[in-house]
């Protein structure tokens, strides 16, 4: 590795003879998790830096068949997309029915890319393995936000009240708030738009008023459980790699002729997370 | 008026003889637009305070009918929802063609209900008259934040290429890189659901890629222009009452037994702005 990477700015040292890495990296099949709806394929890539006893037990919950036929019963503008059932109304398997909660963990001993700009919750914020977080340096600890399309376990009042068994995506305005106080696992990397343009529930909280009204889950699979010739090959631009910090650079300051005052500054839910369809072509750029 | 409104504390000194003022404002039908879709109704305030031309060259166009019938040919997830044709497809009336942006305005002079927490994009945000806003000590400008709901003005490269024929919903996360860059003017304040919940476009930008898909717009109206029995009486909490700094301290400290870990602060597009239908009871909360 010989390209260092300072915030928002990228100095590159390759010696000719040296071959770059690929800034691209192939999702892991074992901690990706494909839900199957009528409407097509959503993909979550779980985040065990950040959770990994809920990680754990979710794919518990995948492998026992837990969510197959489960439904999406809460669709809250603004808000999120919310399935399964807390209540356990499936196969547990090896799951646990609950679990401490992991709202934050040591940022010690994780790689974290900053970001160069304030932000208005958190004393530092960037990316940790593609997933958006915090840092505060005062109580050295980490957690994942609540940014669009990030999932999280639903839980009670009690903070071990949560199990993976009721999953929510966020479909709107991040809800900020959320961070530090319930457990994140994972991101919708394909297909968020299956999760968000469902009709909204008109009772309370966005949950549908009629069961008729829900979206079935056809089957939610571990993709290292699916034949290889069925799974969906995706690659993320590592979240350390100059290319990204070129990525944030150019979304800060936005340069195309459309744009007449460029930010200048971005926030991290603003930051795309650039997802590919993975090529029999090593990428280079 | 006897409250005076400190950021984020409220010192009330009212003598019982006073009367308080309601903290409730009733919508100006005459800068209020509702968009008929099949679905249901979708109404816009509109903020003359931020947009006086583009306010008008709007009602100019509504007035002149010339979004009835009209599409919504565009659905971007995590972006916008748009409608309308900068073509020109239907009748002009009084309408100008094309009008010089209205992106910042002078802040003095502007009453500004200032937030107390940093924000990434700006000096300083806050709400002007219901509207979610920004302000620059040094540049002495304000300009209406894209947040969540906020209508604005689609155009082309050139500054002065908008006119009000083509409008957007932002329907995710706040893209605050557009602030400054184009004219918003105005926010959906009820409906928000049934453009938020559209399908999504899959042409590049959202754009769907067959007339088939849109959604028709039966008709647009200027409230004032409606019977009165037809209309949705709506108020709004007025963004500069002791109210609502009581309001925004209980978003920035969240007290329910939910809640572990309140943020103790709030980003400007998390402030939900209240709308009620209107009663026949004055609220005195």
């Amino acid at each position: 590795m010989l390209a260092l990477t300072v915030v928002g700015l990228t100095i590159a040292s390759v010696s000719p003879a040296a071959e770059a890495p690929s800034p691209w990296r192939t999702l892991d099949p074992a901690d990706t998790i494909y839900m199957e709806l009528t409407a097509g394929r959503v993909i979550i890539e779980l985040a065990p830096q950040f959770a990994p006893n809920h990680v754990a037990n979710i794919k518990a919950l995948v492998r026992a068949k837990y969510f197959d036929q489960q439904r999406i019963n809460r669709v809250q503008d603004n808000f999120v997309t919310q399935w399964g059932d807390p209540k356990f109304a499936g196969p547990l398997g090896e799951a646990k029915r609950a679990l401490p909660g992991e709202f934050t963990r040591p940022a010690a001993g994780l790689p974290f890319t900053l970001l160069p700009d304030s932000d208005t919750y958190a004393p530092e914020t960037g990316f940790v393995a593609g997933f958006p977080a915090a840092r505060d340096p005062a109580t050295g600890q980490a957690w994942a936000v609540h940014c669009y399309g990030m999932v999280g376990v639903g839980r009670g009042d009690s903070t071990d009240s949560g199990s993976g068994a009721e999953l929510y995506a966020v479909n709107g305005h991040a809800p900020r708030n959320l961070d530090r106080n319930i457990t994140l696992v994972g991101r919708v990397v394909q297909g968020m738009e299956l999760l968000s343009s469902l009709p909204r529930g008109k009772g309370a909280g966005g949950f549908y008023e009629n069961p008729s009204q829900h979206t079935v889950i056809k089957m939610m699979r571990v993709a290292a459980d699916v034949p290889e010739a069925e799974r969906t090959p995706l690659e993320a631009l590592r979240t350390d790699s100059p290319e990204f910090a070129k990525h944030v650079e150019a979304r800060r300051n936005r340069r195309e002729e459309w744009y007449k005052v460029p930010a200048g500054k971005i926030e991290v839910c603003n930051v795309p997370l650039p997802i590919r369809k993975k090529s029999g072509l090593e990428t280079r750029d």
